[in-house]
């Protein structure tokens, strides 16, 4: 999907509250603010992929901040928040009547999970509600039927992450996802290469030792979302190879729907955090999202006719 | 007072407000925005005062957008809004015990008016919920008192307007403040010489028929706030011959506190609608201010003391 002429305020926002975050020193803030304003305008146009612009933009901001992860402490607050919430979450879930009323409540876990977001979310906000109001709400848009018709005879599942404290409920989706396949290889989970934004990396999935009921690789890369072009042969081959996508998050979601993927069989989870996702989507803002590739095309297709 | 890192985003919403506002079309949305960029990226810096910085990125708007008054609707729907409002407020002030309680609720009703800006808040915000919650709250700072011993002994009062809408609620402090001079024309009340924001005009003005009880002028420009130097020579005249003025709003304040006027008995009315300006004030955003200039002197005294 494009970006909208209002990503310009998102944007810089992001780009204010993260030279808060990395300095006290007002005048180095300014610097850097000022020092993205030409990027931001150069890769803002009609055009534009808001995750893919976002990715140049905080490249260019870890650059000149001379900061390799300007999120770091942001992140491990977001997996301390989720770490807070996960018993409940479990409790709750374990409380399932059948396999379809389990499935949806572990996909509104993960939505709930990506309340925790410091890209469509000010970092002063304050996103515990969030949390706990996905929680008790239902999917917008609900593809768990399908989903669950797709998981009984998948071979191969790829999981793509979002984001950090996120990925901490991502866990009890991976988890159930893992009872329909043979083998701990053929769940492999992909987290970001390098650091971006508040996206979740190897580092947050070893600490959550994921491992131990997934294969753990990377996109290979720091961006925002899915770059197929910059992504490692490693990232290439699962992707290439599963029969089920589960794509998490705002950023995947803003990146995958720019390239044809109508063979695969392809689900995207998230919630709808700004105004034009939630648009595209055909949902209000803050809306739970399960829906799945072909769903998404079938709608698209009633938009250009209407 | 002087811009802070965060009014990036403040001023970029602004045109992305109004270039939605301006036109449907998407492409053109975008063409104005990325326009302002430059401008916003050369008048964006440490020593940037946040209405003089406005000023030129809003003029330069105007130029690009080939469109003179911007938020010519928005300010008709703000007259309205307040219009709506102004009986049940005056009955409030009706019911007042005394002159200074008088005062302070014909102040509070011109802060609820305050609350109607599209400068720090977005087009899409439920201004209706904040004039309300003002008119039952209380002044954070108050020197009311000071201004009403000042009052008794005025000769010749400026009153300098805001907003659009605000100034339906200014009357009401006008009407009062009247009664302590002598003569129509030595209540003096100054709108924006030409569109500039959703700031108020001579058309506003003359449609609440002001002039019937007060001197009403122009500052000569279409300046946010004001920059003395590109005032006219009549607003200059009564600027200099005022021995009261009371200034509303933010534009104002962040203007005017970049002169030395200690000598001027001068008093700002405002709402703090964001942090850099509640901060520099010393209260919480969104608190309500009587404020008066040698107050102020004292407060950032103490502050560089600390």
């Amino acid at each position: 999907m494009k970006i909208k002429p209002e990503c310009a305020t998102c944007i810089i926002r992001q780009i204010v509250d993260i030279s808060i975050e990395v300095t006290d020193d007002e005048i180095e803030q300014f610097r850097l603010v000022k020092g993205c304003m030409p990027v931001i305008n150069e890769e803002y146009h009609n055009n534009a992929v808001p995750a893919w612009m976002g990715t140049v933009i905080h490249r260019h901001f870890k650059k000149i901040s001379n900061c390799e992860d300007p999120y770091k402490r942001l992140k491990e607050t977001a997996n301390d928040t989720a770490q807070n919430y996960i018993e409940d979450v479990e409790n709750k879930i374990k409380n399932s009547d059948n396999e379809l009323d389990r499935l949806k409540k572990c996909v509104l876990a993960t939505i709930a999970g990506n309340s925790i977001d410091f890209g469509p979310f000010s970092i002063s906000e304050d996103i515990v509600p969030m949390i706990e109001h996905t929680l008790n709400s239902e999917l917008k848009i609900d593809c768990s039927k399908e989903l669950l018709e797709d998981l009984k005879s998948a071979k191969k599942v790829l999981y793509i992450c979002d984001n950090a404290g996120e990925i901490v409920f991502d866990i009890l989706l991976i988890k159930m996802i893992k009872k329909y396949v043979n083998d701990i290889n053929d769940i492999v989970v992909a987290v970001k290469g390098k650091p971006i934004l508040n996206d979740a990396t190897m580092e947050d999935a070893e600490n959550l030792k994921i491992n131990e009921f997934a294969k753990v690789i990377t996109t290979g890369s720091d961006i925002i979302g899915i770059i197929l072009e910059e992504c490692s042969e490693e990232f290439l081959k699962e992707f290439e190879q599963a029969d089920l996508i589960i794509a998490k998050g705002m950023g995947n979601f803003e990146s995958l729907t720019e390239y044809n993927l109508n063979h695969k069989k392809l689900y995207y989870i998230l919630k709808a955090k700004c105004d034009p996702v939630a648009e595209f989507i055909g949902v209000d803002l803050k809306d739970s999202v399960l829906l799945s590739n072909k769903q998404l095309q079938k709608n698209l297709a009633n938009i250009d006719k209407n």
